[in-house]
């Protein structure tokens, strides 16, 4: 019998867990095809032992130059990065990478769904930023700015998501709201 | 001073990194964001050696449970497996796991633009097979049928991509002619 945490509270699970769980719920109940890429490897050196599988013996980490996750849902193309922070105030941007950035850049532009999924692990606390909201403070930090986004500006122009049992964190729910926003929006430009 | 290869046949470029250039042509242009996924690979034993990069010493090949490539191009999602044969004859079916195309259903279920392109080495033709085409093949395997696909099937139930100079396979201009007859085919359905 499978153990069950029926606190809800999945306090010391990684973001990449919750995420995949809720992946795994999405793809059982035909909601959306979402999947964590693989993460970069540069393979040096591998060994082929007779009678049994390769071994790679010799590999580098390779920095991403794109995202964590991508997916589609109800044709829509997602793409979205993770990210955890241990700062009760703050979301440091130092471990976003430029190429990143860029991807995430011309994903928008070319019509995805494209948002960042960060986590206050301290608070226990998520947020969905969508990459478009983001760009400002990441202009701000170029620009000679503050090196983070701090909790209240997350609170002010994210989504929170409010953590579950199944699937863990719906962010597909938040992504409903937001994409039926800004087509308001545009909609509201259009009548101009 | 780049050397360039000018008779266009670029025999001997695997299929991978002509679909690779093709993609950084697509990106460069801003006609589409459409990556290799890395290779998945368990990660068994890194050393952390003092003062360089993390090494991984022990490491294994995954099957992989998706597709070769997937992206974004103009707001659809963009999804396909890549094979090359030897055979001048026909494709087998024998290296296409069973993950790989439940995977490209669900795909198609949820409205994604999923497909093969399949390179005859041999005799230097390329073939884009929607998923919905493919799916009769494959089926016609699991009922006991042949394990492959004839070059002859491949020309009448699939598109040829003809290579040219750059971008060297443009795989999406067929995207665009199948994804225009099947919604032509849609409507049609949707007017008797
Ligand atoms: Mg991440
Ligand atoms: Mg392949």
């Amino acid at each position: 019998q499978k153990k069950v945490d029926l606190s809800f509270s999945n306090r010391g699970k990684s973001l990449e867990d919750e995420l995949n769980e809720t992946n795994e719920f999405y793809l059982s109940r035909g909601i959306a095809v979402i999947h964590k890429k693989p993460v970069p490897i540069q393979v040096v050196n591998v060994n082929y032992p007779e009678r049994s599988a390769a071994v790679i013996t010799e590999a580098y980490f390779r920095t991403p130059s794109t995202t964590d996750f991508n997916g589609v849902w109800q044709g829509n193309y997602i793409d979205f990065e993770a990210k955890e922070t241990k700062s009760a105030t703050s979301f440091p941007l130092q471990n976003i990478h430029d190429h990143q950035v860029e991807h995430m850049q011309s994903v928008s532009k070319q019509g995805g769904v494209v948002f960042f999924i960060v986590k206050f692990t301290s608070l226990d606390r998520y947020f969905i930023v969508p990459y478009d909201n983001f760009e400002k403070y990441w202009e701000r930090m170029k620009k000679g700015g503050r090196k983070s986004i701090t909790l209240i500006e997350f609170e002010t122009m994210s989504l929170e998501i409010l953590p579950r049992f199944n699937p863990r964190l719906d962010y597909l729910k938040a992504v409903s709201i937001m994409t039926t926003t800004s087509n308001n929006a545009t909609e509201r430009q259009e009548d101009v």
